[in-house]
This record gives structure tokens, C-alpha cells and sequence, in this order.
């Protein structure tokens, strides 16, 4: 049992029980004996942050090859480096990310990346929640798509070692992935009640190299192949026609919107205001840092919102209360975990912000603070199903962290 | 004297010293007794930045009105609270802005509001540069003109209190200052050698209605006044057609760009990467938290570089070294100070990074990490002039400053 004290939450201070991972009360005054209390004086909570869709361990290409046209940047800078990654390596770069999300207030993420089964490992050692998932690509080569199908079958087989941690399936891309092997990974994917996530509509390229092959637009493609469906994420869909996004609603698929890296590969602007408005699920996600270049969600949550004005041409589109809302309750509902609001009966993934910071002064709009003016320097404490995960701006072991991540960093140059 | 021992300045370790707030020897190993060192390790060095366009206190409207129209946001929430303003209010609104900057690393602001002297005051007694500027809007009103037209004279004869601090004369527009005005405060400033400073061409409806009213775009106007030279600072300047920009561009008088504040306006994107390429003097600026909502320049390069690309059309249009100058030199450049780069000769305005933050890790490109990826919690120190005006993230009096503009913003409710 936790008991916060004079916490301010929604303009009051209340006082704020958790029991089991979860808020069991939250009223002005709360007695309660024999239990861990945190006076909260000056501090406001809210809910963690829900990244639904990065590659943690590509951390180590932060910085690299900026500014390249995409080919040359991937021949020349990332592949060579990929190429040298090891399970062990994969361990240490999952955990500095996660270290990077703890410090800036995010609980849980969606992964896909090479060597799933050790960002599992880091994430349940360091005690976030994450959907960690295999990633298939066979290049349409019928040998691969067997062998792939066959390694997504094992990787789900064996359980996750945490509760907090799922396992998933992803495809990488309509261009990349066959027929064959997308359906058999979303029907893997079902039979486990796991889920789906495949990167689509990304870009003007995509589509048309789509519709080339297929006669087909991506979203139409594979929600005619049966893929799309609540159990589904789609990364970017930032190019999406009018069935499309009907599509898209309909299914109650859930897009992973990644403003910063469309932006900064020059992909397109996805249209927020236009899918809430049709009823599209929409959660926020960082992509990856090599594209980003950061984990943090708060940076997120501005350019998505600046983005979405952009894109809708008003300034009265891309509301903070719902940009907020796509970086948690949307992101943490969507991946089937009861979190991302400070209610009783929600899981108390949390962070205490200090509210002597500048970036949250005045206090009149705290989430609209929190989306456009705050950065990680807010955040005190971080706390995921109940536990400390940062206090006092510490993360447990971060110095071993970042040695190792260094040392990493340095073998792959 | 003051030295830096072992800092990290492009890609190497050195040892830094200042005298007479300026860098005056920068080698691999100085040793000199008697001076104040600091030790440097696991820190780098960077410039500080230059604001060039804001409001600075105008931070007790953060978060109020968010997401509204134009017009209903300043009638029913701006400008009811600015006739409030005493100014008071203003010297405790500046002192809080001004402790923003410096904690998210910038030493020079330029300044447009009401009751300048106050701004002046504050500045000078927190230790940063910065250019404040008298306004002038008559609403074409011709006694308006006259008394405006007399303050300003009055407002450059009197000396600043500083040598960091210079004083200046703003228009706020060509649609709210006539010509009298607008070539009045130009002649004045001329006289004195002092900046004018104006918005331009901010949305469409500007040109289009100066289109309308005289026939002539914005920019074209003011020229065609003798308005437009290398001592004229055009803020905004979003909608500009060719002729314009090569007019800019002959003058030599500098942009203000503001991305965060037009896109979250939805006034548009200003084709940074375009004005480059013609040899516009291009430098960053915040404008007020009322429409960004912070003065954090980390984060407004960062939205600049994204906002470039879309404008641009391209993933290799505004480089990070080119985004870093704009937030930096060319904004000292612009105000006439030689600071902005860390070489013998320059003024040692400078920030000290943390280097053990996992955002500026891997370490591979430091600029890079700071547009990118970085917020104010990889910034340890900061210096203007030589002079310490944050160590170990502690700004002097930072509780009184806060205590002071809270009270304010309370009576501004």
C-alpha cells in the first residue's frame, strides 16, 4: 500500500491510496496506517505516458547519418551497423531506451526490433510494461516466410517472464512481407490473443508501389486479407483515402501516429483532427530515435499537436485535452491495459511533476502545460503498476546503464 | 579570469579561458594560477542562444484560451487581462520570463511589450543581453501617432543601465502603424544606431489586405519606405513572394522566425530552407508563450527543423548545423554581438552540458543531440558575459522570482 498526500490532481489536492498496482481511493482526505506515504506538497500528478510505436534499441544510431537521403543513410550508416548487433548488445540498448522513457515519463511502449526475447528481458527487469514484438519480412522469398512463421510460432509459445510484459507479432511492411506471411502472422496472432502491428501508408511511395503491385492501396489490401481488425496496430497510416479511414474506424484498428519521424523523413503530415473526427483510435508513438531523435513523449505530444493544426488548417484543431489523451489513456487502452487516467479501479502508472518548475507556471492549464511548454526536467518521480520506477529523478542502476550503453555504442562504430 | 579545465568542444577535450568576459585562449592544456577553475569533465560547451522575437512577459498567459479562435482568444481572454497590466506586473513578468531562458540556456532576448524600462530593469539585473524595444501601433490615428512618435524619443534618450542591454523601436505591424509611424520610428532608431523591429507578413490575410489598402505586399511596402536595411529585424516573415525575399535579402535586414508560434496560429510555414539558399539572415525566436507556449529555444530548433523539411519538401533541407546557427550566431550576429560560437575573441556567452545525460548519448554528434533530442535537463551552467547565471541548474533567487510572478498572475485572474 502507497498513500499520496496533498497530491493536486484536476485543480484540487486530494489524497491518492494505491493497493495492488492499483488506485483503490481518491479523496481529500485518506487515513490510513502502517503504509508508505509520500507527502506530495507542491507536486501534481498524472498519468504515465503509452509509446506505441518505437524500435528501442536503434538508440545507438542516434545522431548518425543526419540530414542523408534515405537510401544512403540506410546502405551507409544504419545496415552496416545492424548488421554487427548481437542478442547481448540488444539487451543493453533496450535498456538504456527504457531508461530514456522511465526519465521521461513513459511506462509502457510497443516494440519492434531484432532480438525481441532481450528487450523482453530488459523490460521486466526494469519493471515497465511493454508489448514486445517478432518482426517479419521475407522479402517475398517463400523459404523465409516459413522460417519466419515458424520462429513467430515458438516466440509466442514460450510465456513472457512478467505479467506487464506481452508478447506480439508485427510485419514490417506490405512491400517487404508477403500475403502468405502477414495472414499467417495475424492468425498466430489470434490464436494466442496477441497483437498485430505492421507499419502502413507511411508514405506517397508506399501507396503507389501498392497499388502498382496489388491494385490495391495498403489498408485496403489488408483489411481485404482480413488483418484489420481491434487487435491490430498500424504504424504511421499517414496517407489514407476516405475508405481507408473508414476502413480503418470500422475495424477499430488502432493507429500508432508518429508525427515527428513523418516529419522528419519527410514523409507526410497524418491528419489527427480528420481521423478522431471519423472515430479512428488514435495513439501517439515516438518511432525510433533514428528518426526522432528522442523518446520522449512530451516533445511528442507538441509536435503532434503543431502538426495536426498544420494539417487541419485551424488553430482550434488538435485540442490539448485530446493530444494528451493519444499519449496516454488512448495509447495503454489501446495495447488492452487498464491505465492512463488517475481514477480509482485504474492502474497506477503515474508521474509526480513538480509544480515549482517554470514550464508549469502559471498553473491554470496543467495539460496544456504539459503539451506545449514542459519538458522532462518536470518530472520527479515515476511510478508503473504501483512501483518506483524513478524517485527523485534517480533510476535505479542508471550509471551501469550507461557504461554499458556506451560500451555498446562503441563496438558498433 | 575563469578557467575551464577539460571541456568537450568539438569532438575533443580543452581547456577554456575567459577574461574580460571573453574567450581568450583556447588550447589543449592552459595553466594559469590564480584564476577561478572549473572542472569540466563529462561536460561540453556550447553557445548559448539568441531569442530573437518575443514577448517576454506575456508568460502569465500560459495555457489561458488555449484552442480558440483568433478573435475570441484575445477578446475574451488576452486583452481583458493585458489592461489590467501595471508596471509592476511587468518587471516581476519579465524577471520570471528571463529565468525561463536561462534555464533552458539563452542570454539574449529581443523584446517587444508594454512599459519596455521595466523589461530593461529585469534584464539588467539578471545578468542576460537583450535588445527591448519601445512599441509603436497608432491604429492610424494621427494624435496616436505624435504622442507615439515622442515616447519613443524619449525612450532612446534616456541610456540603458547596461552595456548588455540595448534599446530599440518595434511597430508591432503595417495593418495597426501608419506610415508616418512605422518611417517615424525608423528615422528615430537610425538616429541613435538602435534596431527597428516589426511583424511581417505573418499570415496570409496581412498581404492580403495590405494588398488590398496600398496595393503593395508587406515587404514590398516597407521597402519601397526605406524601411527594410541590416538593421531592421522583420518578425514572422511566413508569407513572402520572390521579389520580397530578394529584397530581404539585398537589404540584409534579418528574419525572426518563429515555427513553434505559426504553426500552432496555424499561420502558416515559413520556408526556412528557401531564404537560406537566397542568402536571407535567418535567426530564431520563441515569440511569447501566449502562442508557443514556452521560450525554450531547444525545443523551438527542434520544431524549426521539422517545420523546414514539410516546408521544403525535403528530408535533407535544414541541416542541423544550419538550425543550430539560426538559434544561435546568427541571432547574436543579427543584434550586433559577437557571441553565438565558442572561439578566442568571441564573448563567452556559453552553456555547460551535462555529458552523462542519456539524451545527448551516444555522443556522436553533439549539435545534432541538442536540436534533436535534448531539453533543458542536459544544461548544468550557464554564462553571459563571463558571468555565472546558473551553476548546477540553481539561478539566484529562482524561488523569489517564482514567488513574485505567482502573485502577479493571481491578480491577473
Amino acid at each position: 500500500m502507497l498513500l499520496l498526500k496533498n497530491v493536486y490532481l484536476n485543480g484540487k489536492t486530494q489524497d491518492v491510496l494505491i493497493e495492488n498496482g492499483t488506485f483503490s481511493q481518491i479523496k481529500s482526505h485518506i487515513e490510513q496506517k502502517n503504509c508508505e506515504t509520500i507527502d506530495c506538497k507542491d507536486k501534481a500528478i498524472l498519468p504515465t505516458f503509452c509509446n506505441t510505436h518505437t524500435h528501442a534499441s536503434m538508440m545507438f544510431l542516434r545522431g548518425i547519418g543526419e540530414d542523408l537521403e534515405l537510401f544512403d543513410w540506410l546502405e551507409n550508416e544504419i545496415w552496416p551497423r545492424e548488421n554487427k548487433l548481437t542478442p547481448e548488445m540488444i539487451y543493453h540498448l533496450s535498456r538504456f531506451a527504457v531508461l530514456e522513457m522511465i526519465k521521461t515519463g513513459t511506462t509502457m511502449f510497443l516494440d519492434m526490433y531484432f532480438y525481441a526475447d532481450e528487450t523482453i528481458k530488459a523490460a521486466c527487469e526494469m519493471g515497465v510494461r511493454a508489448l514486445v514484438t517478432y518482426v517479419g519480412m521475407d522479402m517475398f522469398d517463400e523459404n523465409e516466410t516459413q522460417r519466419r512463421l515458424e520462429n513467430a510460432k515458438s516466440f509466442l509459445a514460450q510465456k513472457s517472464p512478467s505479467a506487464l510484459v506481452q508478447k506480439g507479432l508485427s510485419c514490417h511492411a506490405v512491400y517487404t512481407a508477403s500475403q502468405k506471411l502477414i495472414c499467417g502472422f495475424k492468425e498466430l496472432a489470434n490464436r494466442k490473443d496477441a497483437y498485430f502491428h505492421i507499419h502502413t501508408s507511411e508514405t506517397q511511395k508506399e501507396v503507389s508501389d501498392c497499388l502498382k503491385k496489388y491494385g490495391k492501396r495498403p489498408i485496403q489490401l489488408i483489411d481485404d486479407w482480413g488483418v484489420l481488425d481491434e487487435n491490430t496496430i498500424i504504424a504511421h497510416a499517414v496517407h489514407l483515402d476516405d475508405d481507408e479511414i473508414s476502413r480503418v474506424a470500422r475495424a477499430k484498428a488502432i493507429v500508432a501516429h508518429n508525427p515527428t519521424s513523418n516529419l522528419k523523413l519527410n514523409s507526410g503530415q497524418m491528419p489527427l483532427q480528420k481521423y478522431l473526427d471519423r472515430g479512428v483510435r488514435v495513439a501517439l508513438g515516438t518511432d525510433s530515435v533514428s528518426s526522432n531523435n528522442s523518446l520522449s513523449m512530451i516533445s511528442e505530444m507538441k509536435v503532434a499537436a503543431l502538426s495536426a493544426k498544420s494539417a487541419a488548417n485551424s488553430s482550434t484543431a488538435a485540442k490539448v485535452s485530446d493530444i494528451f489523451k493519444t499519449a496516454t489513456q488512448n495509447g495503454f487502452e489501446a495495447l488492452g491495459v487498464k491505465a492512463g487516467k488517475i481514477q480509482e479501479g485504474y492502474l497506477a502508472d503515474f508521474m509526480l511533476l513538480d509544480l515549482k518548475c517554470h514550464a508549469l507556471l502559471p498553473n491554470v492549464n496543467l495539460v496544456s502545460n504539459m503539451v506545449y511548454s514542459a519538458d522532462s526536467s518536470v518530472i520527479c518521480d515515476v511510478f508503473c503498476n504501483g512501483k518506483p520506477l524513478m524517485q527523485n529523478r534517480v533510476v535505479a542502476g542508471e550509471d551501469e546503464i550507461v557504461q554499458n550503453f556506451k560500451a555498446v555504442c562503441k563496438s558498433l562504430c
